[in-house]
């Protein structure tokens, strides 16, 4: 039936947050190139204002524009969302999103809360999902762990996570992850179910029921 | 997390149609003794008037009771939906499904698209299900197929199920049955994704987050 169809069925457009420590990397790489890839799945490159750091690559980390094409792109309503952080603007461009999405691919923007925020807004059938870690102590733990940074860094950070941590209950789906395997089993139930909604379905529907 | 808390999430309640010859059986035979089984399901046996047929057991295919006590439960608002045929009255208990939901096992109800829509309007959480076959043709030929029927006999299941075919869009999802294993896997997926949902995990979202 399906290979029938001229054109595929619009993508999902998903909004995947959680603060840092919570695994949300883990996750969308089993999803993008691991053991639980979808092969529909697109990852979402932000744009930025500041300057590439070393190794850092165009395209890849960020697409690496100007603070004027930046401007222009926010006032012609290309940026689905943005930020200024330390005086660089950071955003996700419109086009490549809504070109995947045309396309059949499910998008995902790896954003925080403030930017899925106004997705949410712009973008009323986007599926958002929220990663939260099994605990807070388990979250501190995971932070101090890394080694990598003072303490007073480290409570920052913390700081900064339960903040985000409250928003959780305004994503339309909430993964624990105690298990980074099973969590990404959960995300990827979450795009299938997604897929298989009356909504989404519309047109396979009326396909069939058109002779009844 | 999940071991130290004293009371499970009730389960959910999955309202399951489609036309004879969609496939729900298979695929609900798929989920509470297959491949893809789901621990947690419990199948809702329905209760009947009419009298058992020779090997029916009770309890398993229905429970048969008579048509006061029927008529009692429907009156003190014991039965989740209802309906009467040919002199007979079918319907789903709503004591069994209650006990077992607040075990935390989800409910499925194979009911046909009258009595979903009764379960839909009493419990709104309901999560509902429609079986779809490939095509109107591809049905025709399953129907035929089974061969123990009279072609006039085919030919009504036929009309009956292209009324039903049309409710497929109140229905929350609809999975398409073209492979039985493909399609009983996405039916988990959507088990999987309901229990997601934040509304659904609110209770471990806030112990989560307490301490924010």
């Amino acid at each position: 039936m399906n290979s029938e169809r001229s054109k595929p069925n619009r993508g999902l457009l998903i909004i995947f947050s959680g603060p840092s420590g919570a695994g949300k990397g883990t996750i969308l790489t089993q999803l993008l190139d691991g053991e639980n890839k979808l092969d529909s799945l697109r990852y979402s490159v932000s744009a930025t204002t500041r300057p590439p750091r070393p190794g850092e690559v165009d395209g890849e980390n960020y697409f690496f524009i100007t603070r004027q094409v930046f401007e222009e792109k926010i006032n012609s309503g290309g940026m689905l969302e943005w930020a200024e952080y330390c005086g660089n603007y950071y955003g996700t461009p419109a086009d490549t999103v809504e070109q995947w999405r045309q396309e059949g691919k499910d998008v995902v923007l790896e954003i925080e809360v403030m930017g899925a925020r106004q997705v949410m807004e712009a973008v009323p059938d986007a599926v958002s999902i929220f990663i939260l870690p099994p605990s807070l102590e388990e979250l501190e733990r995971r932070l101090s762990g890394r080694g990598t940074e003072p303490p007073d860094m480290v409570a920052g950070r913390l700081a900064v996570a339960k903040e985000e941590m409250k928003q959780a209950n305004n994503y339309g789906y909430v993964v624990v992850n105690d298990d980074f395997l099973e969590s990404s089993q959960k995300v990827r139930a979450i795009f299938i179910a997604e897929k298989c909604k009356s909504t989404y379905m519309k047109n396979e529907i009326d396909e069939v029921i058109k002779g009844c």
